[in-house]
């Protein structure tokens, strides 16, 4: 696979409170903004909200799954959360090649909307792609 | 509870096979280095790593859960992917104070290091911490 | 126990938004159809669906943990998917001793049903049951 | 994409004891073979071996995320088990085409293997795969 800016790929997911219970699991991330509805009315946002990193994860499974795929070594990830992400809101993850660097660095601009199209996180990830098969 | 620049706090865990599992389920990578053993015997690493945003996640619990803690609001999150994470192994996250910013913005340096001290994800957050009952 | 053909049992569950989420999780059958509420409201079906195979799970059950029950050695499963099973369903799952054959193998119709009493998945399995203690 | 007979894919997974509490949670499938380590050194297997269904739900993520793919209708599923996955094998399940039917049926051959090359599931499926867009 040749990589050249503008490829871009995308990865949806509805996120459920099963998502939020077991993000809060594997993270710790026991937050009652996440967990506690009670909590959450109490907040500006009325009602509990997922995770941002939880959503941002999804950034991850295009990267490692999809685009550049499996053996792609991620060197780093910068998020902006914009918005915030409900229970049952479907969220849509896009990465696209913005500049191929020195190394073989691979720049992508990294996004996540909600259902309606709102951009929810936004930010920029550097990976290095697997190396192709007989390259030199 | 007054933020100060060098204020900290830590927050461990060991990565296991279910938080691995479960993190692939939450975010959709199902990236082979993280579930497949034979395949990730035949990576530079030799064995299957956990995720680099699953480790990333014990940052956002100690900003949601103790500095600044429930109701702050996550603005951003740089990451820098230093070292795998082995499954296993016993991650390290702590977020410092480094500045205090405009309209109350708090500034923090946030890293993850395994049980024998090697820095495995390194970065900075930027939060806006819960209002105080009764400030002005 | 003795086994005689019309011997049957039955097992019942609702499946919900987690088991099609820890579902995906163990099986890697992130099909959208199951986790995207988006996409499926643009499928025939108009809502995400329960796999197939979490569905017939049920059945896996009915034979290990109750007819034969704990010792049964699972040869074979014939799966027919009649219709879909939709989050928040309750599936019944049953099976019925059809026929005793050679080598005491034991075949048994299996079939689940939804809440309403349509067929949702129809087949045949084919067990060995545990060796009773003190036959010859 | 055109489906022809002889086109197939894999997917691959380490069955971990995760994957068989989960497994055992959304399917009812509490037999002491998959739970109990104490049981399961007494049984002619010596140890616990993962549900069978757990195994062949590969083959559903085959179908479903790769070959045909997302908007893949399964109809039906016929499963011999030939050798039992024992926790921390890993597990390939494989899918090929071996016959395009009537009404635009595609019979699959579907396997599963573990690392060591030995077949565990054999079987057939018959899936009638998303239209084309375009397609009279």
């Amino acid at each position: 696979m040749t990589i050249t800016v503008g490829d871009s790929t995308s990865l949806s997911k509805t996120i459920g409170e099963v998502d939020v219970t077991l993000y809060a699991a594997v993270s710790l991330d026991t937050n009652p903004a996440h967990l506690d509805e009670v909590h959450a009315a109490e907040t500006p946002f009325g009602k509990r909200i997922a995770h941002g990193m939880l959503t941002a994860g999804l950034i991850s499974a295009c990267l490692g799954t999809r685009l550049p795929g499996p053996g792609t070594i991620y060197l780093s990830q910068d998020l902006k959360f914009r918005a915030p992400v409900f229970l049952g809101d479907t969220v849509t993850a896009t990465v696209e090649v913005v500049a191929l660097e020195e190394k073989g660095r691979v720049r992508m601009r990294t996004t996540c909307t909600n259902q309606k199209g709102d951009l929810v996180v936004d930010g920029e990830a550097v990976v290095l792609p697997p190396r192709q098969k007989g390259a030199s």
